[in-house]
């Protein structure tokens, strides 16, 4: 099955067959300085370009503030592969929101003057003062964009989000394991991390939560979703679950979380705390020609900038999952090789 | 008559009925630094501030950035009053361009990282450059937002931008006079800027006339009607006769320009230079209660931030005229006393 229900069952997909907007919301968190806690970066000083070179390949096939893409230290490449070639494939436009990010990119951006997120493992991660302005903003974008289309997809790039889901998810009393970029899942690392930033939560208030231990990338996905007049598809995996879990406490939102199949069969990766239905699609790279496409059938990256999603959306709008596979390895020959 | 072309005949109007966005781009040009060539600010400390309070005001009824409306020194209120009642009354979304901000706004805005611009008085405008990026970025904003809209709706807001709009009708060889916020329209001292202006324009190529006496905020409007797939709303007066002169010799566009018909009755503001069609719409603050708004009718303020088009809009979705001035009276009364 290329796509299919993992928790649930939604309608919100066949929207995406009108008119749909795909909003990026990108940002960082000092929690990414932490060793060994992501590879979102080929090396610590490249981590904080990752969002922003994310957001450029999109819409220009290559990333202006770096050379080359993102990939992890030993070469896997980003997510971002996927979901550009399911933009292009589709048309669907692109909105790149910067919700608190260290270095703005060198495209146009929707700035909701977000702050960086501190280290969960050290401080709070922000003022709730500036959460619940950045909200506000955020919720006027999600307003506006809803307008216009009949669906929202959001996605998301953000260096160590899942240690900060598995953060926000462990404060609201949910006891998920969380996946990560690595195969091997640093476990033991991102469960210290949690422990210690979990302590500062003074109650499950999603707000005190998010200013406790979330990031500003939440903040920005979370106002938008709460501002849209129309259903969202969450484009992403545990990041979304944690988010879905927030919004489900702070208003009335129509959502389906839509992932990748590299998440959905991850054991460490709970779906079921969604709170959404959640749909998974297959992208097929585990049966590319390129060992950098199939990584992900491996275990690597799996899933990020709303790829998961861009591809049920690719599929609900009929392409097949041949002719996907091989229009990514095309962007790929082209972006990366 | 409340609604007229006064060159030409376009259908593009009808198009607002359907899905539209509202784009306001605003910037700041040091043009407006020249002693007493604008009003669009109660004094000169507070010209920067006008068009992120114009912005604030749409979204939220109020400024964020400075106590009370815009205005001019003896306190008649920004036309943004106008366009807030004509938003409020269509629910057309509002889309904020950052386009060359020396203060940005406290609300979501797009940032297209734009220079501000210099006195065209005493030096070029902008870097070229820096003009060819600006542009591009913007064609892409349109792109995104024209692939949901049916038509795409651009109003503007910069003090001073009536002088930079001559300049650039001259440079053009278009001899045109142009309008301004004063009913006392300065024309002396605004020719001989416009003068020493155009000395530095080495070649009619319309980004090199952009870049020697233009202003960010024609970059941005210029780069968003090239990028859109879908015909384009000029809202505004002299200013926007400047851009689609550029606009006409950079690029297919199919376009027409709406203004008020206080800038159409202005034997000082030549819309026959439009390359595009141009329609009046009369907001009737002429029959208001109010002497801040019947003072429109005088020929001050006359047009800016999109309210000429913005009535258009109202008017062709079938708001009677008279409706809306109720409705603008109301709103001035929340607003401004």
């Amino acid at each position: 099955m290329t796509l299919k229900f993992v928790k649930g069952e939604s309608d919100i997909l066949e929207l995406a067959k009108g008119r749909a907007a795909f909003v990026l919301v990108i940002g960082n968190t000092k929690t990414a300085n932490i060793e060994g806690i992501t590879v979102a970066g080929a090396n610590p000083e490249l981590i904080k370009y990752t969002p922003p070179a994310d957001a450029e390949l999109l819409y220009h096939g290559k990333c202006l503030s770096i050379d080359g893409v993102p990939a992890t230290p030993d070469g896997k490449p980003t997510p971002a592969l996927i979901t550009y070639t399911a933009l292009r494939l589709t048309s669907i436009p692109l909105f790149v929101v910067n919700s608190g990010l260290m270095v703005p990119p060198k495209i146009p951006y929707i700035d909701l003057n977000a702050p960086v997120g501190e280290n969960i493992a050290e401080s709070r991660a922000m003022d709730r003062e500036k959460v619940e302005e950045v909200l506000e903003r955020a919720k006027i974008v999600g307003r506006q964009l809803s307008k216009l289309s009949d669906v929202l997809i959001i996605g998301e790039s953000i260096p160590a989000g899942t240690t900060t889901a598995a953060a926000v998810l462990k404060a609201l009393g949910l006891n998920a394991a969380v996946s990560s970029s690595m195969p091997e899942n640093p476990v033991e690392l991102k469960r210290k991390v949690v422990e210690r930033a979990v302590e500062r939560v003074e109650s499950n208030d999603p707000i005190e939560v998010l200013s406790a231990v979330g990031d500003p990338v939440m903040v920005g996905v979370a106002g938008i979703s709460l501002g849209s007049e129309k259903p969202v598809i969450l484009a992403g995996g545990t990041q979304m679950v944690a988010i879905a879990n927030l919004i489900a406490r702070m208003g009335e939102v129509e959502a389906v979380i839509a992932t990748t199949k590299y998440v959905a069969s991850d054991a460490t990766a709970d779906l079921s705390l969604s709170p959404f239905p959640v749909i998974a699609s297959d992208p097929m790279l585990g049966k590319s020609q390129y060992p950098g496409l199939r990584a992900y059938e491996e275990g690597f990256v799996k899933e990020g900038v709303g790829a998961g999603g861009m591809t049920s959306v690719a599929y609900a709008r009929g392409i097949t999952p041949e002719k996907f596979l091989e229009e990514v390895e095309k962007d790929y020959e082209k972006i990366v090789l």
